[in-house]
């Protein structure tokens, strides 16, 4: 079944010029099919209490720039409609209540899961990183300080950590903009390197929705928008998630 | 001088319909750029002596596709021209006594820098992997195993890891099959996940070289071949390292 479904995204990505291909889509019901509403979505992703710990807050090896934005955008929680969204430390933490559709449930164990992006829990090391969601202009902002541990070039961030760091401020977009949930395509242009341990601020655009896929734009530049980083275009499957205690 | 030398490659990426840009490549003395062998290449890139740790070696961690597929290409080594890519845990290391051209080079610190695919290393919790290089065929094997602290979706290899891993293998093939040195851009297209403990096997080609950039692709899928992870390609700028002692 896994195989089947990521087919579909498959040939979607191949043959998107073609006018309808529903014969290859999962068979959803039209009128439940990402019925979800974005407030919906964001109020079971943002839980209020919890005893997880949320990554996605300033430590001592934040840099001024990124600590001086992030209050900026704590600001704007408050007047401007966006959202922090926290950081725990897997996936399944944040769709806990649901699974993946199609068989791809796996059975829960002891093992030390981790989200890739939470992959070195030192701080300063490895991902720093904080993503702010506005939920009606369908747009994120992504705070970003890479770490040594994500070197690339001596000095410089690799180009791979930047590539998933962008995935996953797509992935956390798309799923609370339109319950986007697979990776189709990523198409990144590399411009300038980002030197390790200095801020890199990454703006995601939803720019439609089609056929079950989102398509997103990313930038990639530095706090005074003077250097580009990287820019990127991705597409991403919509998929609904079903509740673990439904037939 | 970081901004202009990507400024090159992000031109070069966005114009390269234009028929010739000679204006902003960087300065290149036209007889010696580029006039490092690939044999000389590998032969500093794989240092016979060393105290260095290889991680691109088998451990308890390995499943037995991956052992058995690295133990065939071993062999091979021996009779078909392909060769094993030692793997440090900085790019600093596999540098040594080169520098990065147009000032990028930053002064050595007691920072404990890792290169992104080898953050992780607690064995078999994150990056598992070993590249295997042809240097007349210009190609290159990675078999890879992600393992949990790689997780995206619950079970399975975040993209932005098989992206990372991805660019990880162009780096390494494009530096040796020609002083490719910057990623320019990369084209993912996902088609199935990756379960988190399996192997995917990396194939990737050096499809040409043009005006200072190696284009590149690589198809990642299961060891029978029947399940295609993703495809992507990859465009690098070919600059050369400078010795350190030179002026």
């Amino acid at each position: 079944m896994i195989r089947r479904c990521f087919q579909v995204a498959g040939r979607l990505g191949q043959h998107r010029v073609l006018p309808a291909v529903p014969q290859v889509l999962p068979r959803l019901n039209p009128t439940s099919a990402f019925g979800s509403s974005t407030d919906a979505l964001v109020s079971r992703f943002c839980l209020k209490k919890t005893d997880l710990k949320d990554y996605a807050l300033p430590n001592a090896s934040w840099c001024p720039d990124m600590l001086t934005l992030y209050q900026e955008f704590l600001e704007k929680t408050k007047t401007d409609g966006w959202i922090k969204l926290p950081s725990f430390k897997s996936n399944r933490d944040h769709i806990q209540g649901l699974k993946l559709p199609f068989g791809l449930a796996v059975a829960s164990d002891k093992s030390d899961w981790r989200i890739f992006t939470r992959c070195i829990q030192v701080e300063g090391q490895g991902y720093e990183y904080v993503i702010f969601f506005h939920p009606s202009k369908k747009k994120s902002i992504c705070l970003f300080q890479p770490g040594p541990y994500l070197e690339g070039a001596p000095g410089f961030a690799h180009g791979g950590s930047l590539a998933a760091m962008m995935d996953e401020t797509f992935s956390k977009t798309a799923y609370l903009a339109g319950e986007g949930l697979f990776t189709v395509s990523l198409n990144i242009r590399f411009k300038n390197l980002i030197p390790v341990g200095s801020l890199a601020v990454l703006k995601v655009d939803v720019e439609k929705v089609e056929d079950q896929k989102l398509y997103m734009s990313c930038i990639a530049q530095s706090r005074d928008q003077q250097t580009v980083y990287a820019k990127c275009s991705g597409v991403f499957l919509q998929l609904q998630l079903e509740e673990e205690s439904s037939q």
